[in-house]
């Protein structure tokens, strides 16, 4: 079971609001790769492992501390929607699009710059679990599929595009309480790939899984023909000069050969028969109208 | 542009029909980590890429392969659904359910027996972009981030994700078209995993990127007190084994460091401050009712 | 404004409970082309029209009357949902899917047998606005574009789409109640199909709408070239045989022209330019790391 | 931020596995009225709450415990698909679909039983965030207004429905085991009830929100000739004859009217003007055709 | 069935267009708390009701009157979005935001300014069952339960959630005709909210539910040992000051206990056995590859 | 199987960038009517067909070529998203409105004259699979039901919503380059409203298909009292007016028949039965509490 502390992982203070850049920092909230992802990610591969105890104990280790990133996340878009109706009416009056970008903006100033309406009409200037346009988060973005390998690979994954959205809105804001807390969650992205990519390496050393994945389906029984071919599909022919193209396979067990002119494997067009007429499907011939039920 | 020859890429054809696996055989059709996802996601990264040529073109001849496998999949689908209500009616009026996995059940057999209802109600026997369950694909499986080294990680993600849940597959059928068929997709995804892995390994060869991902993002600017400390956040001890916590990290620019007790680094305990009375929001004293407007 | 009476506008009564088939019944009720698509669909059309006043009331006409489909497969869905947990006890001991399709059986065993478990946990015994695997109604199937011609043939498919997916039910069950309601909706798509294809006979005879559609948009202005040519772009020849390959076009201002082997109009790759360098996204060379920010 | 100990809030153990019943208890788990539905929802309206300490230090307590509710669903969803292949083996050939209900199936034989086929091929007999459809928990189900009255009223119903659900699947196991933990479930979902009716007194005792929601909006400034009007809109008149048709109204403001035929307040007919032509809507006359561009 | 009036309930003129506020007036239509929700969700409570027929009745009336509202903002929302590119086309040439806001600018103003972009080009100019950043719609939103306190409880909520939006939207617009229809809209709010909290008083004085909800289920039953206790398990103290950490309990049963160190209840840690490795999740121990299949 | 030529169709080259165009040109990709939902619609109707073979060709042909409308969208998208952050810094900063609707603005100034965000946190100045607020793309928008009637209604319903979207749009941009483009794929839509309306006579002259829709469920087992029966439902009178209320029927097989005054065909009120106590919904009865389990 858990608990919490008052206090938050790390600082999420902005030096002022800024309603527009609260909708963008939605994105690492509650996008398809913020830290709603991650945590539901890594505690549900936690509470499903039956792997090592290590793992598990791992997993859950990393997926605790994402509920306090998703904690500071929630904490700074509110901070930035504080909008102060009063002070400044005098000079969003003049002009409301900066007003609302240097914070300070009536709510309706700053609708019109590019605020979220919902932040407004709906929570009220807190934060959503929903993403930079206002897409609600949900649970496909979780994945744990009791193989470790393909979900740690997807894990780096997460860090991976996490990192490069993080990155991104770094550049976005001038603001440095805010990007002092973006450069934490970047630090934590390299520390968590390098975690993933490291976990790989261990369930390889201990002998539970390897490329191909799953590695204990026998690859005996798959189609070995086709299991390192390249087929060029395309018009191009610069996909010859990549590694992919010849040489060893990554996984040791192959060497890559490149069908430059593939050809289908088979004679099956693909047509189908016919079915039961009482679904009316329009079949091959006219059916009589007398014949059915 | 895209043109098409009349052949499937290989066979598709199943022994006899069995409407309950073709339900289950919507997964990697239309689920999440199905043929239609990498399809759509392939296509969009190679027309969005702006990296060398040989990557472009190496995206889009795999993207244009998994046309294929989409292909096959719907049609193995629509063979799989081919009940044929006057032959077997008697034989189903004794075990319904029993004639339904055989095939050649009555539909109305078939549903009880655990047919999806909208393949004889909506689709009328034919494949449907949606998952075992029903649910209808959506875009959010299609990833395509601009930056390769993020995007071909998800790429490795969904060929193992991918061929893992064929594999499951292939053991819940007895139907040798079928496994004849999966057998063969398990192959290709075989490739692709060493596919992607490869095309990392040149990425990296070509200066292009590296851990961590996004690489240009320089580490100076991310707070580096944290890059690499593991967090012990949940109660077990067993995370202090792995390959995780400490020794050099997989992206060779520093040393894990292990926190066995770690603590919030703020005082920042994430009150917030009050809003525009106009939102209406719970503020911290009450208000006055004609304070408003 | 609305107005209801007490009385259904049809019969809705089974002979018998059956929850298996009341699943079913969902498909219609609240599925892509069930009721409450037509319903919400004719509404924010008749709502949203800006054309003469006869369209506008017969729009509204029948979008009222499609809210008593939806009370009549609600009620019908209910009642075939009445399961007698007591009477029928012993019974269904014996043969529990039996007993579920007879009706009569206890909730436990009428989920085994198929039963929507939601029917039971979250609706308690009622309807639910969602189809026939459980996937909710959403309001993409409502469409109003405000130009009548392209939503009448919206309204056309409708129809047909409905009538035949209740039409295909009709052959599922044998419960004479079911069948009696089954057949009086079937009789009244077959009235809104033809109802539709009048209106669009209307449009055109009032000068407000044809082919192609939006028919104000001068076709002077669209790429002549391609207007009316049919480009074979996959394997097969025997689509030079149908009446979209020759002849005078539907529209009456054009010739069908087929062309065998097309190509590419332009000698355009889509190859892409580079773009901010802040973004990370992977450009098609190697960027100095201390080049940024 | 947050901590985790090893040990679950309570026992999750059940007697033996049952795959069908895993199915519908992923209902409380991933289901609109499920666990992660409440857990997200009371940490959104504590990380936003800008009223008096004491209720955002209590909606944490509540927000923290129920993360424990959804690590013991998904621990006790995880057993209950323990599927042992071997040792049933025979006895699921006798008979599948009892085995499956009893417990230690094979996977093959619980698909057709009614089990979920992605507790097989994508979670690989792990618990998902989703409900007993299948269909994927959401954001939407997240509520946090920033009014704590309203939000605090949601919590209520919140905690009824939850509590409806797990009341409904106590009666649909004999597992002692699973009942044992629900029976628990239970017991907390009547302590959350009670909390927030009396988060709701302490509101009105504090003087910060009343009837009606929000209460600092000035009722003078509404419409007041309907605010207690109930309007006859249906063609019984048996809704005369409740509590909500006549006396003091339970904000003590009003006196409840009953209008028993009610009448449109206004000779607005909807009827909509023209609007820009390059958009293409059907308008009230012919639009003439180089009119246009 | 139902039937309709040509007269809107009440005046839905607005004084002039503004689309951006038609965007943000699409909440209360087709978003999460908006009209189309409460029509849905009493329609199908009505439906599906099993209890005596004055709540059926009371319940359709209520329905029935919804779809009134979802017809005049409908209403409303086109008739803000009648933009007239002629007339204005020079002074939205100087200012285009300010024109857009005024009303009267041209579509492509109107959109640089902040419309939603499916009001042009979806749309044509007339409302949408969608939200204010453009989701549309969705099932999920109609609570029906069966159980009419669990109900009762969700539609006090809708009408304070709603009430909450409409209230906020008042205040961010001038437009007399806008705020005379919000401000009839907000005191039908009023009402509602009071005559769903008259009729939880009705259901108790007639013995038909009560606290906690369902109060079918017998308290003996659920684990009575937690049923009054709160469990304090955020860091703060503040949470013992409040009406729910002592005294008695709402529903008058019970005793509110202050647990301010709450400890886990069992030694259970979650720890999951194996299962079936024909689905290739990672295994505690390595699985020899010769002995699959 | 497929394969790709480099050269797209068409030309996909805007004279310059502009990021909020881009925005509002996803909506013919990625929308409900855009060219991904054709694309899939053709192939899933071309792969699902059993009728005669000429039907299957041409349904591919088409289904092919729209991917490279996909195609020539996805490239002018990401053209259009081309941000030149050095160049134009200066004249961005004197007005980055017109600067972004120009191109060749800053990233951070496009996204507040209204850019995507997405377009540079989620896809680094990429297209993406979603619609023009951002909604990402579903297969609900695939309609292939197996009744090539029903089917090809709906094909021309997509082509005439499509073009309808696309002259819009036309209308909504100065660039050459962007109108140049529209124009090709307003003249596909031209041709392909065509074919579907060929693909319609000849389904009639092959004697498979007509009006009504599935034309093999004999009329003689609907309700045929109701067949050709126009409901006057709502207030307005102006209905009797149109084609659709008197004269032959479009079918050629019935006379349209007015009522003015529609009145319930059944005195079936809809009152339901009471179902197992164990589900709690609320009975006609209070239930005794110690009657249950």
């Amino acid at each position: 079971m858990f608990f919490r502390t008052n206090h938050l992982q790390f600082d999420a203070k902005p030096e002022r609001p800024d309603p527009v850049f609260a909708k963008m920092l939605q994105e690492p909230l509650g996008g398809q790769w913020g830290e709603i992802s991650v945590m539901m990610t890594y505690l549900f591969q936690g509470w499903n492992c039956r792997g090592p105890a290590k793992y598990k104990d791992m997993i859950m280790d990393i997926g605790t501390e994402e509920i306090a990133h998703v904690e500071m996340l929630a904490t700074m878009i509110a901070r930035l929607l504080e909008t102060s109706p009063v002070e400044t009416q005098e000079d969003a009056a003049k002009n409301s699009a900066v007003a609302a970008v240097l914070g300070g903006a009536r709510v309706e100033d700053a609708i019109l710059a590019g605020m979220n309406p919902q932040h407004a009409i709906v929570s009220g200037s807190g934060a959503m679990p929903s993403d930079s346009v206002g897409y609600p988060w949900n649970a496909k973005y979780t994945i744990a599929s009791g193989n470790l390998l393909a979900d740690f690979r997807f894990n780096v994954t997460a860090e991976s595009q996490g990192r490069l959205q993080v990155s991104r809105l770094f550049n976005l804001t001038e603001d440095p309480g805010v990007k002092k807390m973006l450069a934490y969650m970047i630090a934590r992205d390299t520390m968590h790939q390098n975690q993933w990519l490291a976990a790989i390496q261990e369930l390889e050393a201990d002998g539970l899984e390897e490329t191909p994945c799953p590695s204990n389906f026998p690859q005996s029984m798959e189609d070995q023909r086709v299991s390192y071919q390249f087929w060029n599909c395309s018009g191009g022919t610069e996909s010859a000069e990549g590694r992919w193209a010849s040489g060893t396979t990554p996984d040791g067990k192959g060497q890559f050969e490149y069908l430059a002119e593939p050809k289908p494997m088979t004679d099956d067009m693909g047509m189908l028969g016919q079915v039961d007429p009482r679904l009316y499907g329009t079949p091959a011939m006219p059916v009589p109208k007398d014949a059915k039920k």
